[in-house]
């Protein structure tokens, strides 16, 4: 057997599939000082799987044309790697992809969220105190939702 | 949206894809006094998920026309369910659609022992003591390996 060597038979509905099942759609709210509001928002689009799998992830790698193979953790059970697509150009063809080919499960509403902070974001309104605020709310509401210093950080926002 | 709806989009890849990321071969040898040898073999293919998401299941289940949907773990993460399919008939059709549709990751090295298991048990070879030797030498390389007692009470076996 030869799994690493099946990069060819990946297709949309695979992709879709293992999406479902191993897929994140996750998004950050980091400080960084350089920016205008000493916030960075980072999204990203990842598939995390074990090592030994990796060929499975230079496979969705060549089936998208962009994107990176990484280190995700490496811990007492080995190393975990990740696909993963980060800036907006990518994302937005990332969203492209999954309205077109649609998730069967509730990480469906994960990336409809998603696709709503990048659709802000491809309007600058990440630039913006009132945007952010939007975005952290919008992230709050994810099923996987990253804990957001942003929103501890912040006095403005009330999430009910 | 309504992922619960979405049943009717399940399709052959995306099976593939999401049995790559969440499916699992599996095969226990347990001891019942009842059997012949007193060591039951029980192959299962199962897909577990949160409760949220068991609408995929039950699309999984439609998609196959058998298999059940039952829960498989309540703990203080809340309560999974599972699409379980066992039984000889219905696994050996488990094992057509995946010859025909491959997997991509290296589950699939699970998925050929679990066919050699399988029609070890086509051939009755699993009512023998032989027989149920080889299953477990065969079981014991798998990924995912179960703990064997029926290799811990077993002298007659080497594995190396």
């Amino acid at each position: 057997m030869s799994a690493g060597n099946q990069q060819e038979r990946l297709d949309a509905s695979w992709i879709v599939g293992f999406t479902d099942g191993e897929g994140c759609f996750h998004i950050s709210i980091n400080k960084l000082p350089g920016m205008s509001l000493g916030w960075q928002v980072l999204p990203e689009f990842r598939i995390v799987q074990n090592e030994r799998d990796e060929s499975v992830l230079y496979g969705i790698k060549d089936y998208f044309g962009f994107g990176d193979v990484t280190i995700n953790r490496r811990d007492s059970n080995g190393t975990r790697k990740e696909f993963r697509v980060r800036g907006l150009e990518n994302l937005n063809k990332i969203i492209e992809f999954f309205n077109k080919n649609k998730l069967n499960t509730l990480k469906r509403k994960d990336f409809e969220i998603f696709s709503e902070v990048i659709n802000l974001m491809n309007n600058k309104q990440h630039l913006t105190k009132e945007g952010l605020d939007n975005i952290a709310k919008l992230i709050s509401k994810m099923n996987r939702q990253p804990k957001l210093k942003y929103l501890e950080s912040s006095e403005t926002i009330r999430l009910k």
